[in-house]
């Protein structure tokens, strides 16, 4: 039974900093991606998304398919997130133009489609005969995933169903073939499972639920399906390991899965659909082995900026404490998802700490990934930058030291704007009495059960939140986890209302006014002595933001810094050019001098008091190349 | 022009710390490694290596080859690297039943040498007409390189020209190939440009030295050798990539090359003949070069332990100052190789630099890569063990824990063995007048140029060195970088001959009594501020050994541990079973205690006294799986 359930988009019009960066995806990214999917964006790699669903139509007409397909397998998901994107942006912000260009795309991917169902231009394009033979690779389901998204979220924004019925119908297509025609097997990538849940949700059509219980239901209970499946036929994508089961969390399962493994993306996708079906289902065996892998993740396997899968190979979570700074992949598309499997774990139970590491993914590595500009963009987020080696040594050359155009796999961009555009879903939720607030953000949300409130705040600079209500019930304020000194005021007089797992409770009535006052220390945060590439470290907070020390505010050089150990931290506002309105942070530190010029010394460094300036992490390699580092080395 | 020459094996008999590793060698690891080469021993994985010459054989004679090759494409290297370990071994130490066991072993190399002089079992037994068409994986001209400096030692140490004639007629063979015949190409891994030169000065034929100098400068000079060679073919070894010049050091002519790049065993190989040729042929441009790569390792790439080729990418040396702890790579035979460079650019310059880090690589990386007992090997030599990460992650594969049994492939152990028995060619040098002593080592030798010397000292653990003369002329004494104070006293009375470039030049007469006292304070060492896995970090030693914390003396966990900034380190002199004599550091530090079971914490962790206990590197691994860090964390 579901604790508490998202609101629509459209229920939040944000203000503040999160209205800002509405804005700054509704003015630059939705257009610019727009632009990339057209080929017609400058400096960028081919994409050819739009053309290769025209080119789908004309290969089910029969007719020549020019250029052919191009891209990546699972090149149509690009679009179906902008889709996603665009129908958020619109939800809030009425924009006929934009709705068009919608429109128009959504004519091309239905014309794409098969007449039994079937949407997929990588396989319509290129071979139709090879359709569902590579669960694997082909990411057929997982493109239908996203697409059912999008059509969900276009569907509320504006009532208009064609992409629904579209999608509707490739749905039907997928439980055709797999429930009715008892194909074996399940997605190489889970995706599609979250969104039939959706979909059920929209519809009400209880076989996408049925769809969606299944996929979970089957996966890993042959862990050997990919190898069997592989040996039947004769060409491959990659040529992906199938017995590699770790990787695409086949190797038990779901219910038996223990330690969060594989590709990270893959995983934090299949542990959020567990999650929405163990809340949706009332299934408690799904929940505990939700909670076991969600305990997996943010106890021993996450940065402290909400990155998650730690190694580039496979794109995946490592063993337990395996956390390199500079060798991060914590890609931008699995810290999304983290948010994703966060938002419904609150489904199932309202504790402070899955909104913890929501924000804390969300201000830190999703945030971090984007340009100021909203132009650039960070696939890969790691936690220490060291020009020359960053980017350039064989290990390291994922690891970029500033953001790069847009790429041939374009996953992360548009999943960071599906996701930014639709804050509100995860900031607030609701039960018939309840408005629950998860995360901060200034502006008005109105909810399905009446209340509505008005948000004021300068979060995440600013640490007081007033919240003005309407209509009556019951008001549920996530206090965060960083925040251990805090003050509620109920129409200004002291409340004191018990914490409950992060929560306060407050009976609400209209014309209230509640006022939060949050701990806005700037503060140090000490890393767990297991965790070996954090030994004698420590990173600067800040509320919800970790911050990072650059080269630009610290003489180019971070590497030969410390912090001393009981030097204080002083925030200080300031508007810089480059960062905008920001807080810094002032840090006790001392830099090591008079080291020699060769690798090694007898001669012990000097140690020079020096004010290290912290900016946040989010705001990092916006400055050109230079050092970057989140932990720094204590003294 | 030769500054100075290497003394023959023969010449120096050991005592003290290098005579009983010596024994080691003798009476462990050669009989070990010789049932290891027969598929005699228990435990490892097959060689399969004279059952493949024995092959060889029969394939010439067109018999039935039976099991045919087995093995790695350079298996025969590991019998001509064991051969060579033996004629050191028994150089010294001779030995009927070892010299009939190698003339046996050498009977079944003379019989798979074909008619025309070629000499390599994996061409002869599996294809014939594939020989010499892929230089770039095939190592054919690796494996004839090894077998030459086999027969080299072997007729040195028993005056037996069998396999020297072998090895001259595969030289004449080659010569005829690619000087007469004008054959394309250079090797794919550099070695026989070193045994060469060797084989031009024990036979005095200069077409070897002439096609030493081919090889090496033909190398790089079209760099696009290799990508041209495998368009000509449709076969491969590994599929190596031919684009990737750095990998095997052909992206430039040798003289040239400026950084240290690529598989750093192929790199070291390499500059070790161009600095031999640089003095052979007195090539002042090539000794230049020699220079820049010596610095390039020694200045930017290499490890503190000597280890260099920091990245397991292939094998390789990485960017500048990237030198991880955790993953580093730093094989044994590249130390070893570097060992072999060092000595040669003594033989173009006499400057303690060069000494110094022969020292370092062999007493650290080299040493530490055999178990104590002789039976197991590192071939990754990493800085940092944690077990639960290190092995297990999948960037940390490499990186074992402890020592593992012997590989399939086995290039590291053999080579350990052929440099620890010929420890005299590089501990001592001469010219006509002149004795010269790079290395300390205990026990006595006897130079061409008359002079004869007995050397008494407990070094590495003890840090006095008494020299007895026979003979006159004069000694030049190596005054390690690390011992900025020492006493020099000739019969008694303090002398202070002026240090040249690291070396004390002092006349010697019949009788006379040199005493050397060296520092023996442990010492801490800073690393450069250039590099960033090093921050805040520093490592103790004593003389040339770096030490290491291990859990076993620390109460399991090293990674909580941090060296006190002005804490005292004490040698303690110790008997331990199972690292035998030694002398232990206790140095004073902190452990942080009180961080809480998550992955990050507001809460300072406290710092508690502790005596941490340091071995000496070489040690490590020798009980059991535990953690392990040369560089600790400083307050």
């Amino acid at each position: 039974m579901k604790t508490q359930t998202h609101i629509p988009v459209s229920a939040y019009k944000s203000g503040g900093f999160i209205g800002r960066y509405q804005k700054l995806i509704r003015e630059t990214v939705i257009p610019h991606q727009y632009k990339v999917l057209c080929d017609k964006a400058e400096d960028t790699e081919k994409s050819h998304v739009i053309k290769n669903f025209i080119n789908a139509g004309k290969a089910l007409r029969n007719q020549d398919t020019e250029d052919g397909f191009y891209g990546m397998v699972f090149q149509d998901s690009d679009a179906a997130k902008w889709i996603e994107a665009a129908a958020y942006s619109l939800a809030v912000n009425p924009d006929a133009e934009l709705e068009n260009t919608v429109d128009g795309l959504i004519d091309i991917i239905a014309d794409a489609q098969d007449s039994d169902g079937y949407l997929n231009t990588f396989f319509t394009v290129k071979d139709k005969d090879k359709r569902w033979t590579n669960l694997l690779e082909g990411h057929e389901l997982y493109c239908s995933g996203h697409m059912i998204e999008a059509a969900c979220a276009y569907f509320e924004a504006t009532g208009k169903d064609k992409l629904l019925r579209v999608m509707e119908k490739n749905a039907e297509h997928i439980y055709e073939k797999f429930i009715i025609g008892k194909t074996e097997g399940y997605p190489g990538h889970p995706e599609i499972e979250l969104a039939l849940l959706r979909l059920f949700r929209t519809t009400g059509n209880p076989k996408f639920l049925e769809l969606s219980a299944h996929f979970l239901d089957v996966r890993g209970v042959d862990s050997r399906f990919f190898e069997k499946e592989c040996k039947k036929r004769t060409w491959q994508v990659w040529g992906m390991s199938a017995p590699d089961t770790h990787y695409n969390q086949s190797y038990a399962p779901v219910r038996e899965q223990k330690d969060a493994v594989g590709h990270s993306v893959r995983a934090a996708y299949l542990y959020t659909a567990m999650a929405d079906m163990a809340s949706q289902a009332d299934d408690k065996e799904l929940f505990a082995a939700c909670k076991r892998l969600w305990e997996s993740i943010t106890q021993k396997r996450m940065y402290i900026t909400g990155g998650i899968g730690s190694t580039v190979i496979g794109e995946a979570f490592s063993v337990d404490y395996d956390l390199p700074n500079d060798t991060a992949y914590a890609e931008t598309c699995a810290s999304i998802a983290l948010i994703f499997f966060a938002s419904q774990m609150l489904t199932n139970e309202i504790r402070g700490e899955y909104a913890d590491i929501m924000e804390k993914a969300f201000y830190n590595t999703v945030l971090g990934s984007i340009q100021l500009d909203g132009k650039r963009f960070f696939y890969v987020n790691p936690l220490e930058v060291i020009p020359g080696i960053s980017g350039e040594a064989q290990t390291h050359r994922h690891a970029l030291p500033v953001r790069p155009k847009w790429y041939a796999c374009a996953c992360c961009p548009p999943n960071a704007a599906r996701l930014i555009s639709s804050f509100g879903r995860y900031a607030y939720g609701e039960d018939e009495s309840t408005a629950y607030c998860h995360m901060f953000a200034d502006g008005e949300v109105s909810f399905g059960n009446g209340i509505k409130l008005r948000c004021e705040t300068d979060y995440p600079y600013g640490f007081s939140v007033k919240y003005t209500v309407k209509g009556s019930g019951r008001l549920a304020v996530r206090i965060p986890g960083w925040s251990e000194k805090y003050e509620i005021r109920l129409n200004r007089q002291i409340i004191q209302p018990e914490n409950v797992n992060g929560y306060v409770y407050i009976e609400i009535s209209h014309g209230d006014c509640i006022e939060i006052q949050l701990d806005g220390d700037a503060k140090k945060v000490y890393p767990s002595a297991k965790i070996p590439k954090l030994s004698g470290c420590v990173a600067v907070t800040r509320g919800p933001l970790v911050y990072c020390f650059e080269g630009a505010d610290n003489e180019g050089d971070v590497i030969s810094l410390s912090l001393k150990s009981d030097g204080a931290i002083h925030p200080k506002s300031c508007n810089s050019d480059a960062l905008g309105n920001i807080t810094l942070l002032e840090t006790d530190a001392v830099r090591a001098e008079g080291v020699n010029e060769g690798l090694y010394s007898y001669i012990k460094p000097k140690l020079k008091e020096f004010t290290a300036v912290a900016v946040p992490y989010y705001t990092w390699g916006n400055r050109g190349e230079n050092q970057m580092r989140v932990w720094m080395n204590e003294r």
